[in-house]
């Protein structure tokens, strides 16, 4: 049985109730791996730890995959994807494009998402039934635009600094193609997608907890999410939302053009 | 005679009629040159056009700069320096990280500040009373942060691609020498300075409007806000913004290092 949208607004009160009152506030910081920076706040295990306990008590049968967490039951027919706090360095910076992500995949396929900002209060959810903006007590449905070219298009991003190797030729080709990109907004920049407000996203190197909880908005507002090579991305990798199929087609072609 | 902290309140209150109901809707898109891609939309001369009656009705002796439309009386002794939409990439792009910023010079020097977001209900102001920040109907001082090392700070700037010619090169010794860089958030970077969640705000090719409202806001927090040489940045030009001087001269040194 598949949870109706009220059940994510649950868990996003839950995992506010963590996140929200550390957002802002000074807080230890730890180094996930040794090298590199991939800052961890509490915030992030104790918001995963209400999502989860919201989740087992109501789905016992289903499998969770988390960020902060073991992984349990994947190959059952519903699992969850969580990411408490997608965009950890927005958090740690006081900017408030981070969001929690949380998805439901059956049978390895997304289908339902949720991205909350509590801050802005902003909470994007998607299911069968379509995709929805709730914002100041009114939840509307959300759109992909229309009606651009590449060439016209709005394109965000992480960093332009992600593209390494193999990805970095294709990427900047993608950027030389559009009207104006942007960096910066992690799962923010696909809500913006799913809501109409800007036209591409491109990642590179996500996990599936940075996907889980968009595929479905993005899909369900009216816009293609897949990895570079046209294929499902609910695994992460390379991927890319687009408002349509026409501005989808032309990104792909661009980041698979022969160099 | 200075206008008193809730003027800024009068002048914010007006903008945000005119850029709220206009965020996130479809609009009009300006070229404002004919090569490059700067946006303005009906809501930035709208709301210009608002801050300026404002102005102009309670302190008809003082001048104006604004980015819209033409200047007043730059040589008086207080002028007020106003873009009512900073970060209009931002805005187009339906990010939460545009401000309107109105800045209040004396003698050339900025003594007040005002960086307002509407839309998550973010009010920075300040004067010779301090710093602070409105949000949800509280009003708090702010303070930049103390203690950190230029390598565990965290960096913003609008973009690594600013920065061409006699730039290059020393924006990316500092962003080499930071921990944490982040991009994308204009006005709003700085006031994350002032109010403490980040260390350092660097930019190039400022105009005064892009400054008026942010200086004070920094100075007033207990930061320091000047251009790449040390000098005073109300005319715009290469800024940098530090929550500490301790900081501030350690970008600086980079900054102005031989090649």
């Amino acid at each position: 049985m598949l949870p109706d949208l009220a059940f994510f607004d649950e868990i996003a009160d839950a995992a506010a109730r963590e996140t929200l009152p550390r957002f802002r506030a000074a807080g230890s910081v730890d180094n996930k791996w040794s090298t590199g920076f991939d800052p961890v706040t509490e915030a992030d295990r104790e918001a995963e730890r209400a999502i989860r306990a919201l989740i087992t008590d109501r789905f016992p049968d289903h499998g969770i995959l988390g960020e902060e967490y073991g992984d349990v039951g994947l190959d059952r027919d519903y699992v969850w994807v969580i990411d408490p706090i997608d965009g950890t360095r927005a958090f740690i910076s006081g900017l408030p494009v981070w969001g929690t992500l949380v998805g439901l995949y059956h049978h390895g396929r997304a289908i339902m998402s949720m991205m909350d900002q509590p801050f802005t209060g902003e909470r994007f959810v998607a299911g069968p039934e379509g995709a929805f903006l709730a914002h100041r007590g009114q939840r509307r449905p959300i759109r992909t635009r229309t009606g651009r070219t590449l060439a016209e298009a709005t394109l965000m991003t992480t960093s332009p600094f992600l593209y390494a190797g193999a990805t970095q030729a294709p990427y900047q080709a993608l950027e030389g193609a559009v009207q104006l990109t942007r960096y910066g907004c992690d799962c923010y920049a696909f809500a913006m997608v799913a809501a109409g407000h800007i036209d591409l996203c491109v990642d590179s190197g996500l996990k599936p907890y940075d996907v889980g909880g968009l595929i479905a908005l993005v899909e369900q507002a009216g816009g293609v999410f897949t990895d570079w090579q046209g294929g499902r991305a609910e695994f992460g990798g390379n991927v890319v939302a687009a408002a349509t199929g026409e501005l989808h087609a032309a990104a792909l072609e661009i980041l698979n053009r022969p160099v």
